[in-house]
């Protein structure tokens, strides 16, 4: 069977456009001579809807879409994704649902049983598991037709799931000729070979090929990175879609084609990942324009890049903000940037500002702290920034990189400000490795800028009576506590840490939750970001957080 | 029976102080011959402990607490609240449960069968749900317990609810002679007597008396108001706890008790709920001071006789931010406020601050438009409210409305700034009716805050080309629209509207989605809040707003 997997990158909630994105690839398809159209996941609403789903005009509209699409699929078989109404399951009386059609009739609809409900995922909130499955008849092929979760459990010991029922193994007894997957899977760092295994396994389990269709595109934090796959029945990798970009992937199932290797960059697909995730925030909300700042460091140069990519350079200005004490080296550095950039940068000096908010002060803080200082002069190069954001109708675009967040380095309404955390969810480290392999492909940022070590920075600095941080140690921690959950001795002992090192930046990381929750939406790009899919009580003191690690 | 309610204020994630609090409430009991204690729903690690049930250490601390109060419970039974691992039941391997102990035995669990999951509920996140129910032997009687949600499938036609089981129902057989509840149930505005229905009916369905122990406190954005309640088995109200503060209710199931009748003030309520909001902030994070924004309108003197009331007027510091466009009766309104209040304020004028940026922007900035300047003065004024927060360690208390923030009339990092939406759940006509509740207890809010209309605000001015709105004409949209979920039609119906005013209104509030994401976390106290509740994609455009309403 001639089988296309259109691995679709939807508008949220934008059901005309997503209809029509449907519509025009069921022409296409037959055109080229397509038996069988695969959409990914909840395709015509796009993944993930959120509230949307409990507006019932929504859910109407949705219906309405499937109406046009069944119409338009004469001569064709095609599997769509949508949300929709069932009484018969459950307390939610919603369904996450494949719709199967084939030849202008709906056979019905395979149901989603397993539910995400962990990190980022909500999925509980909505919808109630589907609870039959089956093959389905499809120019006298037996298709099985699974989403997304469903096929996790069968490679449990893998994807460390732990549902109670299996979708693929029961499915086993309808002896599927293909199976298909309509799926939404967001990227994150090092994980497609997670999802090869997965669509291995199933592969195994049932005999027969897999067609794994993904959703591409970035919805507001979430990015979905494509790469959809087509493995055979001998588990090889016979197709791999394109990451980062809308894709056409063709498959023969009657064909013996020669396997791929698997081989991806993960550098560059984190980049491709933050590169995509600012260009669709943009392209979503109908913005063209972006503020970045400038400072001379590694991660207003990495922002600027990104933001160039993205957007073009026409569309990127940058605001150099610097005060009596910054250092000529660092204006050096953002004039070279800007030009490697080709990007337009404005320089204004935040003193008078300072200054003017000081005498206004003085006569009730006589001998501002530090933390005052500092902080105040954050906000004014907010204030600046926004004054721009305000007049030329851009989005200001935040850098403050995972590291910071994690440990409260920012100021709330000052380094803070901005529509987008394009870079909160990169550690430091792995910044620096960014911004490396962005020079050994094109020399863009400055060697100025890479050579200015972090620990030379303010914000790695003794302060406050501190003591200073290397930002490789926080990295550590950071991994260790919130990326892979381990307690604080794992953490001491595979980093060659001092168990109260640990727990003090542990302790930190819990003491700016009221912060974070103030930030720009972070782009997600980790196993656990600091954004939707992490929720933690803001009312915990320094007192009470000894127990929790 | 003699049965004790204690209506416990948790701090969420403090085991220590929460066990002690067990402890000696146990202690307490005993001496007053109480024989079954009970602690509301999850009362070892309070309600609601989100993503800190994901940490294995905090678990075993949760065990470790429970044997120390098995251990302290001889001579008397017990029911507490806690969160246990099982590996028994479902995909998450935890349980919501109530230990059931009796003189120094663990009788075994009840866990929780219907696990909320919409709005500010997240259980199915954590939670896997309980299978079975019973009664318990306690001092020989048959004891039945149960956990909130757990009651209300049972009076379903009351409580909108949706689950496929409904424990109480299932409970009949087991002919219990006391139905015990250990709830969290969140304050919202007009509850109290829902939750009553809910117990009547299951006084009703089982035939015995309900002993309904409530959490009291605030945490975070949920406000928790207590009102504990006993209903005899002929379903009457015997005992109420009272609101808003810790009790300790006694119950006698052997005698029969003169009813009493549910009377409650809703602006009383409103107002406690909110203070508490603001006290238990500040207590459970560890801060004393507050700072609050004087204008001389009624949402900043609200705000400051809430921060008085709650935390002291010793710990209030007011500031009066004039431009020069500022009416001397502002002044004078902010003066009498303060003076009723007793609390210093201090006056800044911002003009020199914002012809500062000014000179500095004018470069690149000729003709800044009106909203640049808007945004620019609200910006410099949270810049000066901010500087006083970190030089005193105080915290600023937020005073926008939920009118405000449903349509953005509001300026990221300037009137957004502050730790505590305070009145962020609250409509700008419930300011107007709080206000005067206020005034009629107590002359505090000056006679020219109150006179002052707000259409007469800036605010809701005509601005930017738009037609100025009332915010009666708001505040019809934001219930129908948010709290009720009607429809347009419904709305405009209702509220005597044109649908085209009404669907602009929608359209703002869903614009306004990215700039609450960065607010200040309001306190809930609405059934349906702009806080954790309510979840919207960022990337919606006004052109695929269109669908959803």
């Amino acid at each position: 069977m001639k089988i296309e997997m259109y691995q679709m990158n939807p508008i949220i909630g934008n059901l005309k456009y997503n209809t029509q994105k449907h519509l025009e690839a069921i022409e296409r398809a037959k055109k080229d001579h397509v038996e069988l159209l695969v959409f990914p996941e909840l395709s015509i609403c796009g993944y993930a809807p959120e509230d949307l789903l409990l507006h019932a005009n929504f859910l109407d509209a949705m219906s309405d879409s499937l109406d046009q699409i069944v119409q338009a699929s004469k001569g064709i078989a095609v599997t769509v994704g949508l949300a929709r109404r069932s009484s018969r399951y459950g307390e939610k009386g919603l369904l996450n649902s494949a719709a199967i059609i084939c030849d202008g009739v709906l056979l019905g609809f395979q149901d989603k049983w397993l539910l995400p409900h962990y990190d980022v995922f909500s999925e509980r909130r909505y919808f109630s598991p589907g609870r039959e499955i089956r093959t389905w008849d499809i120019f006298g092929k037996r298709v099985g037709v699974i989403i997304c979760e469903d096929m996790w459990q069968n490679a449990s010991d893998i994807a460390k799931a732990t549902y109670p029922r299996d979708p693929v193994r029961e499915l086993v007894v309808y002896k599927p000729e293909i199976l298909v997957n309509l799926t939404a899977s967001p990227y994150q760092y090092m994980k497609l070979d997670i999802r090869l295994k997965v669509c291995q396994k199933a592969a195994e389990t049932l005999q027969c090929p897999v067609v794994y269709c993904c959703q591409v595109g970035a919805n507001s934090e979430l990015i979905f990175d494509g790469y959809s796959m087509y493995v055979s029945r001998d588990q090889k990798l016979i197709k791999l879609g394109k990451g980062f970009v809308e894709d056409r992937i063709f498959v023969d199932t009657d064909l013996t084609e020669r396997p791929l290797n698997l081989t991806f960059d993960p550098m560059h697909d984190l980049y491709e990942a933050l590169k995509l995730g600012v260009k669709d925030y943009f392209r979503k909300t109908g913005f063209k324009k972006a503020l970045v700042s400038l400072s001379g460091g590694v991660d207003t140069a990495l922002v600027a890049v990104l933001a160039v990519e993205a957007l073009g350079k026409e569309n990127v200005t940058g605001y150099f903000l610097p005060s009596k004490k910054t250092q000529s080296l660092q204006k050096q550095s953002v004039k070279e940037l800007a030009e490697n950039l080709g990007i337009v940068y404005h320089e204004l000096q935040i003193d008078p500002i300072v200054e003017a908010y000081g005498a206004v002060l003085k006569k009730d803080i006589q001998d501002p702290s530090a933390k005052t200082l500092e902080s105040l002069k954050s906000r004014v190069r907010g204030a600046l920034l926004m004054a721009f954001s305000n007049q030329s109708n851009a989005l200001l675009l935040n850098n403050l990189n995972k590291s910071e967040m994690a440990l409260g380095f920012c100021t709330l309404y000052g380094d803070m400000c901005g529509a987008l955390g394009v870079i909160a969810d990169v550690k430091k480290s792995q910044v620096y490795e960014l911004c490396e392999w962005i020079n050994r492909r094109h020399h863009t940022i400055p060697r100025s800028t890479m050579e200015r070590t972090p620990t030379h920075e303010e914000r790695y600095h003794p302060k406050h009576g501190e003591e200073g941080i290397e930002y490789l140690v926080i990295d550590k921690v950071l991994k260790g506590y919130i990326e892979e959950s381990k307690t604080v001795q794992e953490i001491a002992q595979e980093g060659h840490l001092e168990e109260s090192v640990v727990e003090a930046l542990i302790k930190r990381i819990y003491m700016a939750e009221p912060k974070r929750r103030q930030s720009a939406p972070p782009l997600r790009v980790s196993v656990k970001s600091f954004g939707i899919g992490r929720r933690k009580p803001l009312t915990l003191s320094t007192r009470q957080i000894d127990e929790i690690y």
